[in-house]
């Protein structure tokens, strides 16, 4: 197989894209500045050496030598009170966007698989949430939120935290909220299913 | 002109059908049972006859001589200290659907427009809610809940009702409410726009 | 069941509206003009009546008392030594608006099943198809033009008719063709299937 | 800016990427295997250094010490009398792909753009075109064959290359010729644009 093969091979494994579009992609650095190709590849090689792992809310952020916590975890004068849980850095970067938001994240990395699974448990980091919540509760944790997408993946795993986090929550005295459900922006009442308009009407205001 | 044009001609007047519909509608006819072409053009030049609107909700219902008012409106089991307000009769079916409602129904029959209009009360049945707000008052009318689109038509009506409203509400002692807003059935978080993001952060449960 | 929910019942059964579109049609022929919606009824009453099916071509006209054909049939600057079969009379509205044929058609009424099927002769008008042949063959017929879509179940009519008239076309010395294959209209090589390529390198011109 | 944005910003640059993709690419590197994200950068890093630009189709392919020029350009095999010119690297794999040709290609490189330009020669390869052709005129070149899109652009090309090339054709004895037009593989007679029905009709076989 040739590089261009090779790499097209290598570019279908990026999420979401196909054999056409790989190719494209080794097309297109065919016919790129070799600059802009050689910091490609350098900054490709280097992403993991650079990038560390949030050693509280296990996102990953750009590695310094003086802390092992993120800059939103570092950051002093957010609100330590507030532990918001979210599945994906990518869910995190939304949120976080959204503006209005001043508490403290947790990243699952993942969601409980709908299909029953032997130690669910190991498929989200709940053992360093246990342990994060164990922290925070001394600086006064009160209030964890569930930011989990509304599909069913989403619920299934909030459902499965929900329990998993029961007692703690009651040892620790913390409670547990989950994101409101209603309209979402652009929603057409017309074209609303039940279980939002039911729980827009629940929730109104 | 000859017959299927013409009447593809009219069916290029119903909702969302474009030319092409219009003359296969035709042709759909020509091939069709007589039996079911009858009823259908009975049905559509007796639908206005047999259908009122109702006197208190504005929606459209199949007439009968004993009553001026629709199943819904005529329902003593209703809890008439609720009201709320749609845009059109396909929200409200939408709404009704959802089966956890058990007040009482307005059809606007529109949207006021976000261009500004001279008497925009006029583009929406204001002076018939007026009315019936009024009726109901006396039935310990206590909330008017403002179902509408989360889009920008919608949200404009609603603040031009709230105002158009306030004076009402005050004299006559009901608060309104809108449909809370929040991450609606398969919202998926990394897809929510910030709005979104900011409502279900304040109406967390 | 109401006006409303009949007339929406028979709206389901035009091709290609659902439910939620066909309630849609009721609502918005409830607040239509009284005269256009009388018309409509009258129009969908009387299409039939008021149409022919075209001895030769069996296609729909315009009824006449004068004669069984339609106007293209009728016309006698038509060449008659090309017959073009299309499956449909929309197919045909299609062909004849492209204004470069001067032929004659006739309209299968629709296509041979991809799965076997008793006497797959009657799902299309192919006894009417041979007396039409028969009379044009007195007239000069030369040419049989397929005109069907590109397609399985066009290709597979295709096959079928192919086979059914070939006995004939040997008898009356008639050629059978078929619509040319290559590019169409914006087509992209890049995303052109092998068969579309290699029918347009076959017919390169 | 960190490493991971700033390799977003860098994915952006590819080919049909936006913003939230090319983040979730890099999201993807930071958990994939080291082993793989090692080999990508090397392929990108090697990609161009291994691969050449064919001398006499202008396609890229992997660079071999031992000659100049691709695999088809090499193989003695094939036909030296067809030389087919298509607009891009990809569009000459799904011509090949079809495996009904057994000629020669060039890669233009590109389309000459719609809006007049000055010397729109130098947009696609029409000096190396030239030498190529002069060269294949040697080994009995009769036939050059324009297989662009079917767009406005790649006619535009065509009829520009035309040109360009009349004279040449004359004098090195070769004829010119486009791919075949007419319904591509899936197209429905309904919905076929007229040029598509005239093309098809006029190549009907």
């Amino acid at each position: 197989m040739d590089s261009i093969a090779k790499l097209t091979e290598m570019f279908r494994k990026f999420p979401g894209i196909g054999p056409r579009q790989a190719r494209r992609f080794a097309y297109f650095l065919l016919s790129a500045d070799s600059s802009y190709v050689s910091s490609l590849s350098t900054g490709i090689n280097s992403l993991k050496k650079e990038t560390s792992v949030c050693s509280d809310c296990r996102r990953y952020f750009a590695k310094s030598d003086s802390r092992p916590t993120c800059a939103i975890c570092s950051d002093t004068g957010r609100d330590k009170t507030l532990l918001t849980i979210v599945s994906t850095d990518v869910d995190m970067d939304a949120f976080e966007k959204s503006g209005v938001y001043e508490g403290m994240y947790f990243v699952l990395g993942g969601y409980v698989p709908l299909i029953e699974t032997d130690e669910p448990e190991k498929r989200i980091r709940a053992g360093h949430l246990t342990d994060l919540i164990k922290r925070r509760s001394k600086d006064g944790l009160s209030e964890i939120i569930f930011a989990l997408s509304a599909t069913p993946e989403g619920e299934h795993t909030a459902s499965f935290l929900a329990d998993y986090l029961s007692k703690l929550a009651e040892d620790l005295n913390f409670k547990i909220t989950h994101l409101g459900k209603g309209l979402s922006t652009g929603t057409e009442l017309e074209y609303a299913d039940s279980e939002t308009i039911k729980n827009a009407l629940k929730n109104r205001e």
